[in-house]
């Protein structure tokens, strides 16, 4: 096979976020993910204001995008305050000047702080879009408090977030080769929700481990579960891992325990929103149940995810917020008389992990002593 | 509170299916459940073939209703031999004459098996539909045998398919009781597909017990996962308890883990469609994942079904031939690369259900002595 045609096919993958510039204007391209599978269609973002919208209507989402689209939230911020970029159709917030260092420094940082403080309400639950915002902002203060000029805030924050898009890249390929090495060989993986490329700036958590481990011949099969209420299972995950040219089955999320019964999988693999110091992790709603369900037939049970995942200000998961989205995402219709209830998210024990996959380790929860 | 209000509204709610003849013209009419929740629709079924289209295409759906609605097609073949009945728009089987027992016996006899085999062939998981049909045939029989008119074996017929109906109510009733008496006050129920009143003749299995208990007072709410891929959860449990005046609050399947572990739910009622002599049942796919998951939880699990339901020639549920249903109810547009599994049924062993409520008493599975 020459280099086109080995699987994965990555080169078939797009970039889920980039943040590009052209003539001193700054733009996030992503993939619009409520358009696929059935168009693969890149959006263009210029404000500040236009990554919340994607951010909150999951035109782009995955913790570890959105944390990344979160940082570049606060660079397209910066750079519509640049000189002759003020405003910019959606997100002006007032020309603050060309050097925030003077007399309107203080305006320009509690701007800052004011947006960024938006940015991260977009979604509760994943700590990387407070994280990737934290990244920005902590970089502008210190820029800021040197006296550089707006210009230079908006430039350093552009790169910045490039950096970060290539780490995240890197992170995951880590990630990626030390779950690989867990993995047996014709491997039946479940995953859950999309913990893959699109939902991280290229590559993927949960999904960069099978990339990895196909890469090594050692993918027979992804079961993914189509993840009600949003479908990212049925959406995304089967998607991108057809694309990539990975054999892949969909299933319904009630038909895991079944598969698990006939022996029909190996080891589940899943990303996470938030870890607290203790391992509880919070993932897509259905994970935890799917743990219950590893355990009981025996089958390892993975979460992969970044360090920047882990939230070592919560003790245990019991902590971590749960986004409630609206009831239209089950029931479209609603009906007389009947409630919906909607949590996006839910927290699996440390105790039904069998390891956290990160770039700097593999975990057991509960033992950092990583491996 | 006057009866009309009195919860459940059992007032409130349609006969899924109901045999009438009129003129000596017979027809099943049915609640066409694919119509559910936006519409409350009643077809008629004037032929067998009509009746098998009904059942393989769901419109009449849930392991009794599709018992007595096997018996009924069976009972409106019969009709449309009779003496200026052949044909009927679909089902005519050319006219067997009016003395079976004459010359033409050995073929209508024929004829009633075919058209009995290909009933049953509907749908293969649940039992219910071979032992409706199997009680339409074998009297059928015992009157060809006798000699009586074609005439006459359908006026049988019609009679025994009138005491099926009948029977199926007054033992949905008894499951109900015996049901009821097991949940505490206050119960928070979940269920699963809809084990209600639209699955069978009238006021259901699983929901028969949600209705006896919530007469008394007993029933908090009741947590419906919605089902996928068919919905029957999203579509007519929460339709009907809605109706009933029951609270319910429709959830994802994949939702009842951290529903669970929040201590939000005080019991699992599921009906079942076919149940081997140890005790294991099967249901629909996503009750075997419930099952271990209320084991975990500490919650017990109760299936609620006619002894009917019994298939004492399996002796456990390896045996039980799982119906597999077309991809596109998962995946309604196809995805090049993308293959899709969708099993209608799973296997709860008996080792995970606390009892197994039927009309002649509840059993421990495995351990017939009954309560």
């Amino acid at each position: 096979m020459d280099g086109q045609n080995r699987i994965p096919r990555l080169d078939r993958l797009p970039r889920s976020v980039e943040l590009e510039r052209e003539d001193g204007l700054s733009s996030l391209k992503y993939v619009d993910q409520r358009k696929l599978p059935q168009e693969l269609v890149f959006e263009r973002a210029l404000t500040w204001c236009a990554v919340v919208d994607a951010i909150k209507t999951l035109a782009v989402r995955g913790a570890p995008a959105i944390g990344v689209a979160g940082a570049a939230a606060v660079a397209l911020w910066a750079n519509n305050q640049a000189p002759g970029m003020s405003g910019g159709g959606g997100g002006g917030d007032g020309g603050a000047g060309e050097h925030p260092a003077g007399g309107c420094a203080r305006a320009y940082r509690a701007e800052l702080d004011r947006i960024a403080a938006t940015v991260i309400d977009a979604r509760p639950t994943a700590v990387n879009l407070k994280w990737g915002v934290d990244q920005a902002l902590s970089l502008a203060r210190r820029l800021i408090d040197r006296g550089v000029s707006g210009a230079e805030v908006a430039d350093r924050l552009f790169e910045e977030v490039k950096r970060l898009e290539a780490e995240d890249e890197a992170t995951n390929r880590a990630i990626g080769a030390r779950g690989a090495a867990l993995l047996p060989e014709d491997s039946r993986i479940l995953t859950h929700c999309n913990a893959g490329s699109l939902a991280t700036v290229f590559y993927g958590t949960a999904l960069g481990v099978v990339y990895a481990a196909a890469a090594q011949g050692k993918i027979a099969r992804v079961y993914a579960g189509e993840t009600r209420p949003v479908g990212q299972g049925a959406r995304l995950s089967v998607w991108e891992l057809a694309r990539a040219g990975i054999p892949v089955t969909l299933i319904c999320d009630s038909m895991a325990a079944s598969l698990m019964a006939q022996g029909g999988i190996d080891a589940v693999v899943v990303g996470a929103d938030r870890i607290a110091a203790n391992g509880d992790a919070a993932n897509k709603i259905g994970t935890y149940g799917l743990a219950v369900l590893a355990r009981h037939h025996g089958i390892p049970f993975y979460v992969a995810a970044p360090t920047s995942t882990v939230d070592g200000s919560i003790d245990t998961g019991a902590r971590i917020p749960i986004e409630e989205r609206s009831s239209r995402e089950v029931l479209p219709r609603p009906l007389e008389g009947v409630d919906v209830w909607n949590p996006a998210f839910d927290i699996t024990p440390a105790s039904l992990i069998t390891r956290i996959i990160t770039e700097q380790g593999v975990f057991v929860p509960g033992d950092r002593r990583g491996g």
